[in-house]
């Protein structure tokens, strides 16, 4: 894997653009540094090139902000001071909506720095105190500010501070703005490597939890920043990158890219030099070529969904007939599980349902599978359940013909081994 | 399910907005139709409420008709006179980008009318012809256009002459914009029920391919069709869709609304009332709860890919090792045998691996299985392989550790059985 | 004076650009042609070059058709329906404002299309010819639709089609949009000479007052075309235009320019080469040139109103003091009336104020002039006014110091011999 | 005069709107102040209301400004950094050109800022004393700033640090934002009142020579000034304003209101309560009255002019013809003069052209003057010219019939009572 990746910064090598250089730190970058990681989402990285290699993380920390700040105040209070709708950001607008003088996204620097400013905390100390501790959190391992880059960008913030002032001008910012700038560029200098991004990006993919099991976001948390981000993460190139590369991304002037392919995997990629939209061009390229190597796009349908059900190709006479069901059981998944139970000949046999591999049972699935058991029954079998986590509590069901009420109640076991034992 | 789908039509049930009454014809339809459909990818369809109501497709119809144009002229033929870019639709607006000429996107009426133009046909009548075509094949039933409302439209297509004539002037339309308007409005009036549109729509899902295995549509060209749905498909509510629904959509001033997600679903609501930003009321209503209950937000990661790779459980000593694999294997897929495949003790037993139940396997994957038997033969290990399908052709692997170039050919079985057999 | 118009075309005899070639007909203009010619109120004219030369009219229609449109509908009525706001007017813009759909103003397209539509008439034709019947008017003799002219630009008309169709569409325009652009399209075709369009523009001038004294259009006409002439005459460059040069204008693609100096002259140059705005590249630099030579900035004052009132310099002992008084009396000459008037001694002399030069009294005026006779009563003169035309009727004023209501009536005279006579 | 001031107050006396209270000191202000002044070109003023009410010039300073920045810069240097196009300057935008970062006019408040900045001056502190001093000789008494406006204003000054700071960040802006904003504020706090605004506005009408003869600002500059007042003067009402009221203006945030008649007056009110523009609501009703009432319209054309040149009406037999000519000898006016003697019968006779009432004589007047002088002598007759102050320097003229260069110079004399002597 990691000889691929290799292969894959050969293949995307030709570099062309040009470093920032308004941030004067930044453009004493090397800008011949390359490196690629890939964190899937059990905690395992891959990487090629100048994987240690630190750098400023820039704008790829808006989405986390934005994370923390949904996480702080709600998504309702959130949306009430950032809208979520694409902008083209061109250099001199500050892209607020007129009636409502929201950022338009916080993708653009207007609701990044509005989402900062969101983030709980006493002070400004504060709140970029527990800003670097979520990074650390999603990246694994503790994480800093590089002091140099944030003294320099801090010294030619005039573009932010210009923000910040109309952004307290129209009602929307509360705190003085020098000081939420002071705490965003902050946020801007902490460092990192393309392994750290890799699994800060994993843990988006992962629904918000890291790769030890432990939850850092909510579910509704990352689903939000995942969707603000396949339509606003790529500047004013957001269609053209959603359809060509197909995978939420977010781009930093320092020249990191990370891209999340939601229950896959967090991707990583770092190269200074900055096309004409200011995304890092072989980072650009590396992630077009990823895309079309490994299926990777967001709108190009993974069969694999169709084989999560199991059922019985050949069953021996007499035997129970075993159900086996996998992963996260929503409607389509438990639309195929009735398919195969209505496929059981009529008769007293045993049906065992397997639900020891699911993860999850969605509402509507639950109600799909209960409507499958008691359809089995009236037809006489006999279910079983296999479910040691407990996913299907109460599995009553009405029996009766006539809406008499009668119940019944399949048994439930720990293991398929017993509920297969005669 | 039909129960699940009535229960839902009934929660949602509550009304309001307008018919729309700019074409008088559509002034006329009952408001209180109210219906809704699921197609599953294999041809499965679900339905409650007026599902066998016919309405006209309006502009539902123009992700269907931008596929027919990528197929006809290629994706960067169309790319040329279409932009990919959200656009806030205003009403005196043509949204039509300052440098070239090109129309916004598919989604707005001026890249619509111009994707119709690029359908290849020698006429209006010829194209007309084409569109419908395609239109049955998706629908699996043949369509036709409803005359009295393609009569009424056109009397009152003044906005759709505006645009064409512009498209004209700024040198983006080759043919007669009048003529243009007459096809396209043919195109609007395609009569259509709920369940005709939840089909269409499960086409998108699977890729392009029909519920009868036929291929309709390329993999490209869906993927590009539902990357600008979920960007440009809701007007000027994108981004708020996008991150509350979570599911490419487009909908029609008729009141249809369908939803498409990839490798599951096709879904389509009917309710004539439409509401502020011109999308049907109950429809909109609907999808949200749809999305919430059934768990199909596109960023919300499911885990059931996590199961795909089944790895031997219990071993018995000295019985060969099944690895068994299914689903379409990408870089996430073939990255998890790999690790099961290490997880193998050293030493000359059998692993098999077991790929009769997948249906493709990206480059990327390929390479990386070959790395693992490889891997597995420098350790010892006799491989065997399950490929009735022959997905992994020459599956020889250099196994010299010094680069000697000696080569080992791992056997090739149709089924697991024989594979097993000693 | 000629000559001096001749040196001008020499001196600004550089050219560069591009003869309009959208409408096939114009481009087989010679592009040598190059015309000047500068109309007084009263009906000189002064021309050098090409100045018999006929070409089309085009934009340097729309302030004409704007005046025929306010004099049938009324300046609510037609304010109702076209704004008058400066519009950069880019290429697929048609700048309707956005509350009300009303064209930005007059000068561009859309505003000129629709004061066409609001010109009255029965139909296409009618209009067409109560146009070309005003445009004849004003030139001083009867012009035509040049037809080569108007079949080739109405074979390309598809911008003015699509405007057209937009303000239909916007419910702004309520004829046939096929039938308002033929028309609109002949009122461009109308065959003109720089001479032509001096006399044309030399009205405007004289607040609608032809130079054989009968008036065309009313002052309140004039007042309101010149003044969005003034902000947006000159297409995108109206700010640039009326710094530089400071006189109202309108150019049109055929190589016309004309320009106003109210109370003064009009002046028109004909060029087929265009600037990159559209207006004429030498009928541009020829009018830069003339505002700096002659001092016809519309915003440096010229300094001769300070001596249309003549006041008596010497007196003999004795014989009655002469005040002279001429033009237009407003505020600002009633006032240098009554400084002068305040400046006689006191005493029983005769005052004789002259009003035969003058042509009209503004309100504040007259009742500053009764308010100069009052007092001068007051310190003891005897007051005779000369005022033939009966310009200030019922001159009586109250003469009590303590409001008891004494009546003075000074004596009116014919002519100032009369008045002088003992 | 002051009656009539008196009885516009009261007509237009109804007042709605609120005062400005987003600095918390204007909102201090008594809102039913009310005041108007008009002054003439020689230093007259006319007043009524609360004339000697003090209240900060806020955004009138603008125009004062930019002319101070021209005249040290130059009009190329300020062009570079501020456009004169028309804007609507919505709350939430800066509205700087796109291409060249350039504020879109000086009236707006980025272009303001801009001009202040443009000031010569070594610190803030010089640049806003060189303004004050400017602003105190146009209204011919010492200003000074209101401080504690100043302290009020600065503290919430959050929109201006917010335009500077993006001034700076397009590099438009080369000084520390926060300390040209300090400047900029003071700026506005400049204690006046109407009559030293009337006065003020005064200087601008009269091509910038104050009232007692003393030129302040250049001819060049004021028509500058003006013509960016005219279109850019009133916010988004621009082209309203001009059509309806048709005077040069410009409005401050405290109640003030001024207007610039070119070669008339110079006109204020201050009424505190503003309208939904942010104009002084009696402000504007005043104006439109004014207006009306005086026929001020920029674009009505005064008849006046007609009647500078004076020609002979009755001539006794053998006595000299008199041609006496008045005020500034422009095109217009040389013409009239030509014509005037164009009447002369052919023959011997003394012709007298009388200068000695003229100011100045444009280039092309001369040269039409001379014409006139060698036409006459070719005739026959004997020309003397009356031109005391010598505006006519080398009346030379070439009176050969074949160009064999022949001269004639007429004889001068410094008054008419000597050219008349026989």
């Amino acid at each position: 894997m990691n000889d691929y990746l290799a292969e894959l910064l050969e293949i995307c090598g030709e570099d062309d653009g040009e470093v920032a250089d308004y941030i004067p730190e930044l453009a004493t970058a090397d800008p011949d540094r390359y490196a690629i990681a890939i964190a899937t989402l059990d905690g395992q990285v891959y990487s090629a090139g100048d994987a240690d290699v630190e750098f400023t993380i820039q704008s790829i920390s808006k989405p986390f902000t934005y994370a923390l700040a949904i996480t702080d105040q709600g998504l309702d209070g959130v949306l009430e001071k950032i809208d979520v709708e694409p902008s083209g950001d061109a250099f001199n607008e500050i892209s607020l909506e007129p009636s409502t003088g929201r950022p338009r996204n916080p993708m653009i620097n207007a609701g990044a720095i509005e989402a900062h400013a969101l983030v709980a905390g006493d002070d400004a100390d504060g709140r970029s105190e527990r800003i670097v501790e979520l990074y650390s959190r999603l990246a694994g391992r503790e994480l800093s500010v590089d002091e140099d880059v944030f003294e320099s960008e801090l010294s030619t913030a005039d573009r932010n501070m210009a923000i910040a002032y109309m952004l307290k001008t129209v009602g929307t910012l509360d705190d003085d703005p020098a000081e939420v700038v002071r705490g965003y560029t902050r946020q801007c200098s902490v460092s990192v490597t393309v392994e750290d991004l890799a699994r800060m990006a994993s843990v988006l993919a992962a629904n918000g939890v890291a790769a030890d099991g432990t939850r850092v976001l909510e579910t509704s948390v990352t689903r939000q920043v995942l969707s603000v981000m396949a339509t606003c993460g790529m500047y004013d190139a957001a269609g053209d990158w959603l359809t060509t590369v197909g995978i939420p991304a977010k781009s930093g002037v320092a020249g990191g890219l990370i891209g999340v392919l939601p229950g896959q995997v967090g991707i990583a990629v770092f190269s200074p030099r900055l096309d004409e939209h200011g995304n890092s061009s072989r980072g650009v390229r590396a992630f077009e070529r990823l895309s079309a190597d490994m299926g990777l796009h967001l709108m190009e349908a993974p069969e694999s969904a169709r084989s999560v059900v199991r059922t019985p190709k050949s069953q021996e006479e007499g035997r129970p007939s075993v159900h086996e069901v996998a992963g996260d059981l929503r409607f389509i998944e438990a639309e195929r599980v009735l398919r195969g139970l209505e496929g059981e000949p009529e008769g007293d046999g045993v049906v065992v349902i397997d639900l020891h591999r699911v993860h999850r049972i969605h509402d509507v699935a639950r109600r799909m599978l209960l409507e499958g058991v008691r359809r089995l029954r009236m037809d006489g079998h006999e279910i079983r359940l296999v479910d040691p986590d407990g996913l299907l509590p109460d599995p009553d069901v009405d029996v009766s013909a006539d809406g008499s009420g009668d119940q019944y109640t399949p048994e439930v076991f720990d293991d398929l081994d017993t509920a297969l034992a005669p």
